[in-house]
């Protein structure tokens, strides 16, 4: 990450990071497929942690309420003490259209496992796709608006606010002129 | 396409879709970058079209009104004859995690675009974004039922049909039990 940052996502070569990480390349290569897979390291861990806060959501709770509340324990145990780092994967991610595209298949793969952990639940389609769809869309919203706020407002905060602004949004309120 | 869904994406090489077409190789490359821009052919004149119609929807309308006609109005024009070719294109596209990707950052530049026009017609973020996400993902959903659906549906009554469950979903209102 470092090392991305510093000198740029295309010029750091595998040899250099595994040397940061005082690894050998070939051990590298045991635990990534290749030099972008650094950097979504931790996806396959927030989908886990997604899927089982959805499965064990209380059963009376509305599929955007149990996708809105997942994606909140995960900014309280996952994300908030990492702005720093969120803030910097993210410059990183911006400028290189093949990570972009990384991140956009791994938020798709998000929503389609939430999807299916919400029609585990009887969730019946489209109401399952489509909630699945709405909170991944939020959470970009709010992700976004946390890693830019310079203040000292919470991840969590801000996708209760992007979910009651979806809300709004999505239910053909105009917004207040400015 | 044709080729694409008889061999595989794979196994065609540009030299047989040029030869098809009635191109030299040299030709096909003036027009696309490679042979999977074949497929993403009509990305840029959609977006240009959808970004038109919220240029042009009446100032009194909500940002989700905007997005939602623009969308009905494309398929209109664009999509309802061609259904049979959607359903092809869907299937190679599914099954190639490449052509996926490219599928994704389309569809995320298209979000982005369509926040920034309402960007200009003063809509303030992140009413904007979500909006825009919010149509997209609606759009996405509404996309595959129409593909899928074997009946006389039209894509305009699947996105219409979208847009108000994505306004129940997210007002948290639970489905019918099944």
């Amino acid at each position: 990450m470092e090392l991305y940052a510093k000198r740029g996502f295309e010029s750091t070569a595998v040899a250099d990071i595994a040397e940061r990480a005082g690894l050998t390349e070939r051990t590298f290569y045991r635990h990534f497929a290749d030099k972008r897979e650094v950097l979504f390291y931790g996806a396959g861990a927030l989908q886990e942690f997604l899927v089982g806060a959805v499965e064990k959501a209380p059963s009376s709770s509305a599929p955007i309420e149990v996708i809105v509340s997942a994606l909140v324990e995960a900014a309280t145990s996952v994300f908030e003490e990492r702005r720093e780092f969120a803030r910097r994967r993210q410059a990183i991610i911006v400028a290189n259209v093949e990570l972009l595209e990384r991140e956009l298949v791994k938020l798709a793969t998000l929503a389609s496992a939430l999807a299916d952990a919400l029609r585990q639940r009887g969730v019946p389609d489209p109401v399952a796709s489509l909630a699945a769809e709405a909170g991944i869309s939020l959470f970009k919203v709010a992700f976004q608006r946390w890693v830019d706020d310079s203040g000292k407002k919470t991840l969590a905060h801000f996708i209760r606010e992007s979910s009651s602004q979806m809300k709004a949004v999505t239910a053909g309120r105009r917004p207040a002129p400015r």
